[in-house]
């Protein structure tokens, strides 16, 4: 398999996503296999602050779109797979 | 396996999320196996107005305490498994 580059500022995500996108902080989301759109949305809107949030808000502030796109990227690329009950 | 009750006002999720959590429309993010109390955040945002959403700010308008803590758990309930790269 390929081993996916891990973006330069994901390092910063591991601590309450995970590197393996799921949630190691009692109220941060999973990450892993999240729709891709949805990803660069909510990074943006912390970005431009329409959407805030105590840690997200600063996590955000300095992304570039390019950023944006690799770390989305790479949490959506994070294969999931959903036992139905 | 239990067959997980689901809650009445989860079939107006189901369009968009999918009854097993899976995204179905281009923005909408996935739910299974999500952080509860991020999905308990999530919807009283939207329902409160901190987090604003042309479709999300209308579904989460009359949902009560208790029907949120059922579409959370239902939801947070969908079991994921992650396969790291």
């Amino acid at each position: 398999a390929d081993i996916r580059a891990v973006p330069a500022k994901a390092g910063q995500c591991f601590a309450c996503h995970g590197s393996d996108g799921l949630s190691k902080a009692p109220d941060a989301p999973n990450l892993a296999g999240q729709n891709e759109m949805y990803l660069v949305s909510a990074l943006k809107a912390y970005r431009s602050g329409a959407r805030v949030h105590e840690v997200m808000s600063l996590m955000a502030k300095n992304l570039s779109d390019a950023e944006i796109d690799q770390l989305a990227a790479y949490f959506s690329g994070i294969a999931i797979t959903v036992k139905t009950p």
